[in-house]
């Protein structure tokens, strides 16, 4: 019941986030190298936030696809999932502009801390809705990734007030770790298909 | 008849409004704590907005599934709820920039009003629409909630003008009334499906 | 063919369009009624132009309901009409920050003039794709809408270095004219389920 | 598996950079045909990456109504051309508000050139993962729109410090070439249901 529209919604606003986040990009005015050149850290932030919020689109395709029932708790723990999603824009803004300063880079990792605590929300409210019979459930296992981001991301933002970039090294790693989609869910579905 | 899109317009309408109020927290110019803190009330009325819209998005939800027939009337009746909602951008911007000025908070509770009376038209053209078989009409009994909340409103509205700051709260209040999903009519949908 | 994902599609973006137009109502400095004052004919120019789109929407879901295969005309009718519809939000935001002068005036119904124009072809590329079969060529009939909409357009834009408010009050004429959505292709629909 | 919701997070993501391109035209300041005169280079770089928008949702609709299964690559090759196309609404700002000046003229071509390189990976991987019965490595054929179009773009690229009229003139023969929508890829789908 409901779960496409769950998708559909989702989908919308992750597309407008992702899409909006370019709006960052202000067109400079005059029209040599020399104005492009302090857009780099914005273009690179803006290619790292794209990133991450393609790795939350694909994880989520494949959550919802293991979701069996829609409760009123797993609707709203995916709104809070959004809601701090929809704050990358700004802290994707605010680390560009500021050339990787110390505090932006820190919120940049609060930022994604408190989106990877909504996904592991998101998560428990599924396996609870579902009960026993949870393809998540079974799908999730250890989660070894799902536990070592919040680390890492926690690692980064103590890290960004002495040296940022190492912060923002750790984003980068992160983002390469979950680049692959989840895999123990298709597995799952497979098993369960076979 | 087409309710698929029009529960896809309404829900792309929804998920850009929710999106694009975030544009209303401004990337500071300055990378320290103190050019966050002005930031604390677009922040917190950026929450508040974003939890109204959730709400009227999951209730829209569920109303719309218990609605069988997509009529003229149904259709207009849900922009013109669209039409409210689109305007709470701008009602939150001004809120948060005016740090919860009289003015901005009662223009706030206005728009709330107003969406509030464009979703119960919306629902009176679904049951009209459904006539005697509604399955909305038997779901919403007395709709307590339905009547309290545009009172509240209007109580906030006029108290904003001295303290603005209780306004807010009964917003706050208000919404934290709706969070729970409107479960009469998931109630009416499970007894028809028994 | 591919009917649901073009539909999808304008749907998408006629809920960008009716949104972003919202944006153009800049949040004022300041907190008293004095700085709402200028903003009127924007919010009026916005309720216009939302009226238009979603008029728009409208037609255009019973225009495809009506339509049974999806050609490449069919494909590039439909976008030529969204790139009219997409220059509606400029063309609101000019009107309403000039407050209804001429020349913002005449530019709006030129936008409307060359939107009423694409939906015309976009009638005529679905009626040739769908052959002597198509119900929107049963439906259509005479068309007095279809064809008294631009030559009001035309009068607007003449009459607006005069009196731009008559030009206003044109399209509005127009919009009222249009809000009862095509009931000629509901009755083509309803006799061939009979 | 998931195709249905990479179609719709693509088209909205496409919706939205289609829409948000407008905003680069401006709202001018004063309301004669003098401020209108400066926004015809942002007006027509605008017509030209809505066409290419419209090209690129055209033919990604046909691929993949061709394609069979989605796979991690697939996902990932799809992000990877959104990511492309949604640098088009920047750098077609900056070649409209420098009125086709050499460098902005170059990066123009330079964001088609990685879109169309992107384009052709995403197909590479439908035909991989689709494997020996793959309707789109039949339907493509010599492709040779596909092979011309990106050395057309370096050609446009490389002739744009000189002569940047030329540049643009080339876009828009490439923007022509391709307004015909794939129909190897429709003739292979129609054989295949003979």
């Amino acid at each position: 019941m409901g779960k496409g529209r769950l998708e559909a919604f989702s989908d919308g606003v992750l597309a407008i986030i992702i899409t909006i986040m370019v709006l960052e990009l202000k067109v400079p005015h005059g029209a040599d190298f020399a104005v492009l050149t302090p857009l780099w850290p914005v273009f690179f932030s803006y290619l790292l936030s794209f990133v991450y919020i393609g790795i939350y689109w694909n994880n989520h395709h494949h959550l919802l696809h293991a979701c069996k029932r829609v409760s009123a708790s797993v609707l709203w723990a995916n709104l809070h999932l959004l809601f701090w999603l929809s704050l990358l824009p700004f802290a994707t803004g605010w680390v560009g502009e500021n050339h990787f300063a110390a505090l932006p880079c820190a919120l940049y990792g609060v930022v994604l801390l408190c989106s990877a605590i909504a996904y592991w929300l998101l998560q428990q409210a599924i396996m609870h809705t579902d009960g026993a019979q949870s393809i998540v459930r079974k799908a999730i296992g250890k989660d070894w990734k799902g536990k070592l981001s919040p680390l890492l991301y926690l690692l980064a933002i103590g890290v960004s007030h002495w040296q940022s970039l190492v912060a923002m090294a750790l984003y980068i790693v992160v983002a390469l770790m979950w680049v692959v989609p989840d895999r123990r869910i298709e597995q799952a579905l497979h098993e369960k298909n076979d």
